[in-house]
């Protein structure tokens, strides 16, 4: 039926300024399309920590693993960044809800807009027609695996840990993806060096062959890095893992001229959740000048997952229609611009 | 006096070809400032396991150890590469040349040229004036750790792991650079996630008051790899661990348009190495098309660090004057080129 429940997760910074204006936009898209969203809200990030103390409080995680898909705005605040002894952390509770979720795939789509193609700091004819989908590991790795700090502060350190477990079902998503698309899956890793990068071509090369029209290439993160900024037209989907994906995907952005056009929709077995790929921009916070394109977007990606084609399909042309109409954010025009909220607005009127 | 022992490994791909044209600059240098040269050659990488089934055989770490400087051209080899299985890689030699000697930082200036400005995929705008200086920790972090593959092959991981020691040298060097600059040190890590981090960020912290002219600031990987395209005047000196920093100054490497004209130096208490960025370029060899540059600015690091700061000023207006005069290689003027060697004589002619 039409009925799903979404777990809202606003976060901190600008998260429920973005957020506000998703909800906008379902509401839209409810009537619209006759459908009907139940939203709950949930704590979570230094919101949560500074009201219970808890970055992610047993009630949101309930909220979420009940839930049809969870809507999430960002996370992150300064006063815990510069504090290397904070104990407790807004992140903790981001990575606590993509593990206990199983969210093992984080998936990020990159392209460019034709009337913002002049927004980024690459040549046009660099990323002119670039596209890109990244496949980031996300509940394993270095992320997750044992830490230790030495109680004297003498020593630390991170293990990063991967089973094959791990890289199989994340790897079959990106081969079937490609399948979908120009058929070039990049494995980018560091098996020159790491343990887990050879697992990760090994399991990678014995899974190839399931997928016969797909061609399989592999790229050191080193080289990747790099390339991706000469020549992004070379890629069509990247899996890689946890902590390379961090890296890689958020320098992608610069492709599309502005993190803040960027969605990202992390996926388990039974959960996913909706994030625009920038974070909690603590300094934007309250001043209504937050792009709220990027979590519009990610809504875009949630509708895919419930189900629901067709709106999908039309919220994002409403998005084209905005950006073609120069009715964007301060981010993406510093002469002519608009609110945070008259964006969301434009948007939800096109549906 | 003015006689240097110099350890030379060219090593594989394009190494043997670009430490050429290295020496060729090293004689012209000797002729011209009256100082000797003594080249003491070794074998490593992927040469030196088919010639010995050893990376780093025993003689070339004595060469290495007894030298003023070592030359150092690339290595690797694509038939390690796409083998997860290879129990000897020629990456071996020299992750165990840079432990050996205590190589602990990793230097590498970053600067565009006007009359190659264009060649970048960056916006002229956006790069002009950049000038960065990147400290990469060498012999510790997740390349030095603990590794481990499952003999089943059912999982594998990856130790990262520093010491306050390993630490504290390297910001010295980086601190003390930044004096010699625009004050401004910016370190890269990943604090809101790792232990490491947070423990290079309390280490970088309490050293801080010894350097009350230079401004620290901190950056989180991900923002970092992006904010590196986006805005590379930001940046002054920037200090970083090993992983983070592999990555980071690759990337950092298309501001300046071209990784064949990148030098670094890797320097420890007693030993220092200088090398090129870019790595064996196995497709180029033996075509005479290779970039000497890169290794011939190392060179020029490598006359500073041996005291001979005339003759390092006097080759670094000499590879300008090349570059100015459209005396390049294929990668920087696809109609108008001149081989490895050409280019590599031109140079040392002007001096
Ligand atoms: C906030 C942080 C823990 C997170 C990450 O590193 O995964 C963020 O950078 C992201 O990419 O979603
Ligand atoms: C060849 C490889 C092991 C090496 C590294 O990762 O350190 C190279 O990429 C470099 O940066 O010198």
């Amino acid at each position: 039926d039409n009925y799903f429940k979404i777990a809202v997760l606003p976060g901190d910074g600008i998260g429920p300024e973005i957020i506000g204006e998703s909800i906008k936009i379902l509401d839209a898209i409810a009537e619209a399309f006759q459908c009907k969203f139940h939203f709950e809200y949930g704590l979570i990030g230094a919101e949560a920590i500074f009201k219970t103390g808890n970055p992610l409080p047993e009630e949101t995680l309930k909220i979420c693993k009940e839930s049809d898909a969870v809507l999430f705005g960002a996370i992150g605040d300064p006063v815990f960044d510069n504090n290397p002894e904070a104990k407790v952390r807004p992140e903790q509770g981001l990575l606590k809800l993509r593990k206990e979720l199983g969210l093992f795939a984080n998936i990020r789509p990159l392209k460019t807009y034709a009337s913002l193609i002049d927004k980024s700091p690459l040549k046009r004819e660099i990323i002119e027609g670039a596209d890109i989908q990244i496949f980031r590991e996300l509940v394993s790795g270095i992320y997750f695996g044992e830490k230790f700090t030495d109680p004297e502060g003498a020593y630390a350190y991170d293990v990063c840990k991967y089973s094959r477990e791990d890289i199989i079902p994340i790897a079959h998503m990106a081969f079937q993806e490609a399948q979908k698309r120009k058929k070039k899956l990049t494995l980018i890793d560091k098996a020159n060096v790491l343990d887990t990068s050879r697992l990760w071509r090994k399991t990678c090369q014995e899974i190839a062959p399931e997928y016969p029209d797909v061609e399989l290439d592999y790229m050191f993160v080193d080289n990747a890095a790099m390339q991706l900024i000469l020549n992004p037209k070379h890629f069509d989907v990247i899996v890689t893992e946890n902590m390379f994906g961090d890296i890689i995907s958020d320098e992608a952005s610069v492709i599309g001229g502005s993190i803040g056009l960027l969605p990202s929709a992390s996926v388990g077995e039974k959960n996913a959740l909706f994030e625009p790929i920038h974070g909690s921009y603590p300094q934007a916070k309250g001043k209504g000048i937050a792009n709220p394109v990027a979590s519009i977007l990610s809504v875009a990606m949630m509708l895919d997952h419930l189900g629901l084609k067709t709106a999908a399909e039309k919220l994002r042309q409403s998005v084209e229609h905005a950006i073609e109409n120069k009715y964007v954010t301060i981010d993406l025009n510093s002469k002519q611009y608009y609110s945070t909220s008259e964006v969301g607005s434009f948007i939800a009127d096109h549906i």
